[in-house]
């Protein structure tokens, strides 16, 4: 069973929008085991749209349309898809009153346009719409199914959970079940990873596919079967394998964030986390934040120059570096003073400045924990978004994999150094 | 001039991601004059993406693709767009060295799979790719240009901008000037700010239309014109009567940020800033450290607790809440704390907790300057991050008008408290 979907609007076209429908309906339809070919943007026009639908008809067995319902003359969809289905289009008095009385309901009037509204392909099943004034509609070809909706979120979003959904199931007796499990990885290249796991991605079913951000990426398995439980199988299956390969570097599922899953990981202890980062690396304070884990999180500062380190942490002994380099022994002092300073098991320092002579840019990412100091100095090209993003991963996952090993050996290793580079 | 997108990614069509980067292009073709009447989004998948490029070269005379150039096995795009214009693909050398180079700049090495990266069509001008390792390149076909950019925005918008445009230019000829300028406001609701330049908008050259965030709203003068002078007196003429309307809501224009214009403000008065933050509300430590203004952003500083204010600003006379409730005296207190604790001519608090119990969120907002303090608590439904970056746009704007303030009358004003509510 596949399907296409066509969002339609100028606005659309112009990039005024960013087209979130689309991911909605194709999450809707990946639910429903519908695979999801193409999805076609058209705008405002009569003779486009008409030719994409037509197109899309001849792909798939099922095509929905979003936007393009409205009562204004820039709205064509009704027309549209009357061209490319060959039915003309049949006013529906009881559609004119449903819109009148909506109207009504908000204490105003239906105005003139609105009647375009009620005129629907011949033969159309009538889809209601009780949280906007587009009456929608299915048009059954003898090549597909035509389902036209309105393109306001909201509406969208009710109309197909609803109305279409439902019928959906009923016409093309839908049981199939499809399943995704996302494992979330990071400090591992995105080609390091598909190295490891080459020969799983060629899989059929499950199908397993990555996804790269800054510092992670996910590796989501998705799977068809007939019940909840065959398709739980799958999965499980695959997870493992995946798990047996990528070991720690999968930190954790679904919608889980790094962050979160680190102040999860401490509060389960009873532990605390305080951390310091330089105006040019800054990203870990933020989102520490975010997660509203506030006992596990106790202080993030962001410090604009090396030299509000020495005020801040009056008792530690730092050696302030003059250039833009930030060596090891001082983001161990930092990350000591942290812990130190505000009671904390842990502290994370992440310290970088930008010198204007100094390319690729290095800074320090250091762990102070009770009996262990952890550094390693990284290089990226530039101190951008992109690379705050890598960096507070690494320093994340640096606790992270501190935090496994106590996990694994409880006993507190002595006091150690542990000086990398890399 | 017509041209047609495809943006390519199982991802996209199993609604994992929103497509932005389709967005993002339109929009960039829309000022060059170019035409897109169809936006196509495929899957990882050889066959699908060939037939959709096309489709598209048979409808349009220039095609952009985004995504599909990595170095797994779902990235087909290389393989499509050879498929698609007759064109075998070819290794190119110097690419294989290009991204050994990256691999080298970054302190590791190229895997094997980067290979297949550095191949192209036949005859395809290459599109170096300074910012990421997929080589990107343009196919010339006696029907139209084939232009395949990765998927990653930040290497997209830079490749799009720097290389794509100036090659589109000079390729089309495209003459025809529309020039953009932006007017970034703050603090005033998108329908307050509609209601004043309502006639405005309706103007068909320029153009201007509104974009809101949270907290602020651009208002977006689009011009045509046969000449760069022509465009900008248009857009000149518009930006005058706007000003004129909106007065100090008006914080600055372009990319600029309200964080980077206050930032410069206080770097050209030799001033400094401290900020303390909740965990709840944090946001502005972090978007004050990504100006890179290392002089005039002093600190910023995110407690996950109230309690740990006390142990920061041991000097401070805090009284601490225990509710949920973050009073003006403990915001002002914080602020003034910040300020004297670091030396900083100012100090900002945006203090606020989610008590279990509580709804709506209130937070307080407080400034501290040499000689007054200013003090505002705000509600809003929940501490998410829409409303964080609310707050801290607020916060950012009080310290900005009284800025603005002491430029129009210099004399400071003796010590007042100045404590509102909203």
């Amino acid at each position: 069973m596949r399907a296409e979907i066509i969002t339609s609007g100028t606005e659309l076209l112009l990039g005024d929008l960013v087209d979130t429908n689309a991911a909605y309906l194709s999450r809707q339809l990946r639910a429903l085991g519908i695979d999801v070919h193409y999805r076609t943007t058209v705008g405002d026009n009569e003779e486009r749209t008409a030719a994409a639908v037509s197109l899309a008809l001849s792909r798939a067995d099922l095509v929905i349309t979003t936007g393009g319902l409205g009562p204004t003359v820039d709205d064509v969809t009704r027309q549209a898809v009357a061209i490319s289905t060959g039915r003309p289009l049949v006013l529906h008095p009881e559609l004119v009153a449903a819109i009148e009385a909506r109207f009504r309901s908000f204490g105003s009037q239906m105005t003139e346009n609105n009647i375009q509204q009620a005129y629907i392909p011949e033969g159309a099943v009538v889809i209601e719409n009780p949280v906007g004034t587009a009456p929608c509609f299915a048009v059954e070809t003898p090549t597909g199914t035509v389902i036209s909706l309105p393109g306001v979120p909201r509406e969208l979003e009710y109309l197909m959970e609803k109305r279409v959904i439902p019928y959906l199931r009923e016409r093309f007796g839908l049981h199939e079940i499809i399943k995704t499990r996302v494992l979330k990885t990071c400090a591992i290249g995105e080609s390091a990873l598909g190295q490891k796991i080459d020969d799983l991605m060629q899989s059929h079913n499950p199908t397993v596919g990555l996804n790269a951000h800054a510092g992670q990426t996910d590796v989501r398995i998705t799977a068809k079967a007939a019940t909840e439980e065959e398709a739980d199988r799958i999965i499980a299956e695959m997870e493992a394998e995946l798990r047996e390969r990528l070991k720690d570097s999968i930190y954790g599922v679904g919608d889980q964030t790094l962050e979160e899953v680190v102040l999860d990981m401490l509060a389960k202890r009873g532990d605390s986390l305080a951390v310091l980062e330089t105006a040019a690396t800054a990203q870990l304070s933020q989102r520490l934040a975010s997660v509203g884990a506030e006992q596990a999180f106790r202080v993030g500062i962001v410090i604009g120059d090396f030299r509000e380190l020495q005020a801040l942490l009056a008792d530690a002994e730092l050696e302030i570096a003059e250039g833009g380099r930030a060596p090891c022994a001082m983001a161990e002092a930092a990350a000591e003073g942290m812990r130190e300073r505000f009671a904390a098991t842990y502290g994370l320092a992440v310290l970088g400045t930008v010198s204007s002579d100094e390319t690729p840019f290095v800074a320090a990412i250091a762990l102070s924990a009770p009996n262990q100091a952890i550094c390693r100095t990284v290089q990226r090209p530039t101190p951008d978004a992109y690379n705050r993003t890598w960096l507070a991963t690494l320093a994340l996952d640096m606790l992270r994999k501190h935090l496994l090993r106590l996990q694994t050996s409880p006993e507190q290793s002595p006091r150690t150094k542990d000086i990398g580079r890399e």
